[in-house]
């Protein structure tokens, strides 16, 4: 038998059981002649005794060279520690293992970085070169488990719901969605190639299409941008489709999905069914489509607040088309005047005008405009941004075009938001995003485009105006966000061809081009494609969430950098003449500099 | 409500209940101005009937109008249907809907084959190119559903028995292991290449470095290989690994594993522990290293038998060196005279010598060698090749080298087997076969390779030979074989440096270029790699068998040709000269004839 326990499970109850473990020799101590050593798997870890007196000289040598990551094979007996070495802090602290025999199984060389660094100092190159190190020393392994209990607990909802698991190809088409796709020459077809999947989206449309009815996939998907921080050229999507169901069938699905799995795995309380928001109020509430609701800093309309005043300079926004608009942040103690004079250069700096604040302490009002404001006008104010603490409150406020002031304002919040020193965890605030425009207007090319993916359905009440005004029409679309984040989105989707063929021109696609691409869609949607609709989660964010992680990289087991490259292995590589020629390509060496 | 039911669960307790339908129009039947048709979902079909007097003149026209796979939304009352024509071969068959109102959610072109058709007369080619079709309207549906269950299931048992599935890069490094690898150019890193994995192998291993203990994962591989006959470029496999076992720990958690999975989803009882054999034994008993247990036309040597005969021909052959081995097939009565012609006439195509026979029905004995035959040689016969059934068996033997006898022997065999109609659905028969030799020489490259791939580790005992007889090692690994197929494998893999650099040495791999394509596992070899080894299990194939499918094709939603094509999507296709250029490659046109 190579061990009989783990090291993270001997306690009082096995005393003076023969015992064997393996693990990692880790904190090696020398007390007076007696060595202790911890045994260390990924369960836990075991304190281990060795007494000079058990073994020959030869063998205490032995014992004498361990060092810390060698991989050991022990025999011993479970003993209780003494009262006053009792370690409660962990599992096994209460007993120790008399080491009666060990075998070295494999030595190490020193960790190039201190284990107990191992998440905060150490270069991210460098951790990445020794992943499998900092995977040994660190929470990503914890992180790995709770991700694939997780992933477990989605499927498990999913199949009781009859969703049959699809796993759809990797080797498929290059059907441009948005992002650039990887691109994969095919040796037995020369000249052409495979794309690796952005998303299973044409698939899953042709299962239902199939009459699948219900589908999903824990899928990998590829796009080949230009890595912002915290993306990864590859990503995992909890990706599923319906038939014969509308936008509540998804939303309440998902919301019970989440709510199982996440209680499940994470011992987190989900409240459903979620909140939900149009695009519009989310866009004039928060200045953003993926509010956090953990901070519900809302702006609100001052505009007629302020035309009561006589504050010139407002007055004289307003009567050009304007607005005034603002919030309160109700822990005004946490901004000094030197804060507010920051904001209002940042404000300054990204073009607007000046910012407008008054304090309200109780009974006394500091203010720029302190003069111009009576009490009427301030306990109007009160009201209209909801002040629900009186001690300290700061109302911040612009005024100008919507849009422009709308996005200072996010300006503000960011700043005022680095004061709140809380970070909230284990605070979920999820929020479903609705009525999204279908297209959105690119002054640069001069064309409409999808707002979410050309295949998302319209509203029926609008489809009659794709010729007429194609920037007002609302999709069957929705977007879930969790603490600002979006982790997810999805729609019913288009089951009429002549609609399809609509949006398609409308995006300024051609019938030949559309035709090309999307050819085998527009195919399938004349054979019997009927009403569906699906959602698709991103996996890695939600994890990096739920583990309370600040990027994604601590919940995927070998992510790349940012610039695509993978350090432990040299991934991507140089390639053998051999193989480029097979695939009948060439490097294009005068593009490389 | 877009649906109060599906179409596979109304019956007799429903009657009078006004209830909501989805699906596909099928079969509609005109019965004296009464119209019939059959609405059909995933779940299962529903006869509906529409009486002309419940519509208006112009609601009924459309009613006519229906076609087969238009797509409708009905509502109705469910009623009995009268005694004779209840239909006990469906569920539903008791009932039907009497209809109220039609919706056509979506219309369809008629199909370009028939539904009926579908599984048998269509051209291969035509069935991928509407594969959703093919899907609504065959097994395949039924297919994926029990594979997502088996997947489900396989999932279920490792993780109670604390796996952690890991998701392993997709884009990762070109590090041939045998087959060819699908390259993609990184567009960040202009000249370089990703590889598609063949396998999560080296991964794997990493994260048994990384303390992680036991992993799995249901993985998709990809090679680029020359397509056989039934291979895909893109297959998934059933990957594990763990820490601290043998040999013994993993064939003992693959057998629970698959016993467990198997009768969950396909409800057939697997009785453990599987046979095994060794790899020796296979090969002289079977003539091949995936013998088939259903059929066990066991060789046997008969040498020292014939040696007591008179028969000058087998004896010259045994005196210069060879053996003679055989074997009996106890359905004698399926062989005629001409079937010995043919099967002779072969074996001497194929290079061999005469075919020798002996049939014997009770004490009638029939051969072209009768007279040289005592009885005693036919009992000493009967009771070596063990003649069970003796109404009419026919022994069958060949004399000469056994390495060439044995694949002579396999030719007799196949004949014979062809003659036996019963093809044993439901007998499933695994084994294991062991003891493989690490190395098998190459003689056309003039060195030695890996039987497996070179992360296997040798016997210990063994391990003093690599200097002196590297041909005579023996490995840790083990494959498993289902009917005759191969299932999988896997091994105990190196965990030790210098072991692992005489791998590499001996199949000819320089140390200069074994550390540019394995050095991150060499260096990983080298931080406290403790024992491990795993198993991979092709998924495709084993649902192939389970399901009683002939092809993997059956198995997989989007499966592509021999050519690696896909008739649907059209993939692989021709790539937009702009990615060419983003992504640093040309098409080497010179090569494309």
């Amino acid at each position: 038998m190579m061990r009989s326990h783990r090291c993270g499970e001997l306690n009082k109850r096995h005393s003076g059981e023969e015992v064997i473990l393996c693990g990692w020799v880790n904190s090696i101590r020398d007390h007076g002649g007696v060595i202790f050593f911890d045994i260390r798997d990924r369960y836990g870890m075991t304190q281990v005794v060795s007494s000079p007196e058990k073994f020959s000289e030869e063998e205490f040598e032995k014992i004498k060279e361990l060092r810390n990551e060698w991989v050991v094979r022990i025999e011993g007996v479970v003993k209780e520690r003494t009262p006053e070495t009792v370690n409660l802090k962990i599992p096994t602290g209460e007993i120790e293992v008399s080491l009666k025999k060990i075998e070295v199984l494999n030595t190490s060389l020193p960790l190039p970085f201190e284990i107990s660094e191992a998440d905060n100092k150490i270069e991210e190159t460098l951790k990445l070169k020794y992943r499998y190190l900092h995977i040994r020393t660190s929470g990503i392994t914890e992180n790995l488990r709770k991700r694939a209990l997780f992933s477990h607990r989605i499927r498990e909802f999913l199949i009781s719901e009859d969703f049959i698991e699809v796993e759809t190809p990797i080797l498929t088409k290059s059907t441009p969605e948005g992002a650039r796709d990887f691109i994969v020459p095919s040796r037995l077809n020369p000249g052409k190639f495979y794309a690796l999947p952005q998303s299973p989206q044409l698939f899953k449309q042709l299962l239902m299409v199939g009459g699948l009815d219900r589908y999903f996939q824990i899928a990998r998907c590829f796009r080949d941008e230009d890595l912002r921080a915290d993306r990864q050229p590859e990503f995992t999507q909890i990706d599923i489709e319906m038939s014969f169901i509308d936008e509540s069938d998804i939303i309440s699905l998902t919301e019970k999905m989440l709510q199982y799995a996440i209680e499940k795995t994470f011992n987190i309380s989900v409240e459903i069914p979620f909140p939900n928001m149009s695009y519009d109020s989310a866009m004039s509430k928060y200045g953003s489509d993926t509010p956090d609701l953990r901070t519900p800093l809302e702006y609100r309309d001052l505009t007629s607040v302020f035309q009561k005043t006589e504050i010139k300079v407002l007055r004289n926004i307003v009567e050009k088309g304007g607005i005034i608009k603002g919030f309160v942040f109700n822990e005004g103690e946490k901004i000094s005047l030197k804060d507010i004079e920051n904001i209002d250069r940042a404000i300054k700096e990204a073009g607007g005008g000046g910012l407008g604040w008054i304090r309200i302490k109780g009974t006394d009002i500091q203010s720029p405009f302190r003069k111009f404001l009576p009490l009427e006008v301030i306990d109007e104010l009160k009201s209209t941004v909801n002040i629900s603490y009186v001690e300290n409150s700061i109302v911040f406020f612009l005024a100008g075009d919507e849009k422009k002031i709308t996005e200072l304002l996010n300006i503000i919040k960011r700043a005022v938001m680095e004061k709140i020193t809380d970070n909230k965890v284990d605070t979920f605030k999820f929020v479903w995003i609705k009525n999204f425009p279908l297209f959105e207007f690119n002054s640069e090319e001069k064309r409409f485009q999808a707002v979410h993916h050309p295949f998302t359905s319209p509203k029926e009440e609008d489809i009659h105006k794709f010729r007429t005004d194609p920037g007002s029409m609302r999709s069957r679309a929705y977007d879930i966000v969790l603490n600002g984040i979006e982790i997810g989105g999805g729609s019913i989707r288009i089951n009429k061809k002549d609609v399809q063929e609509e949006v398609f021109r409308t995006i300024g696609l051609e019938i030949k081009d559309a035709t090309e691409r999307f050819g085998f869609l527009l195919r399938a949607l004349e054979y019997g494609a009927p009403p569906h609709g699906g959602i698709a989660l991103g996996l890695d964010r939600l994890i990096m969430l739920l583990t309370g992680e600040s990027s994604i990289r601590e919940t995927i087991a070998f992510p790349k950098t940012q610039k695509g490259t993978c350090p432990l292995t040299d991934a991507p590589g140089d390639i053998e003449e051999k193989l480029l020629k097979e695939n009948r390509i060439k490097i294009d060496t005068e593009k490389i500099k």
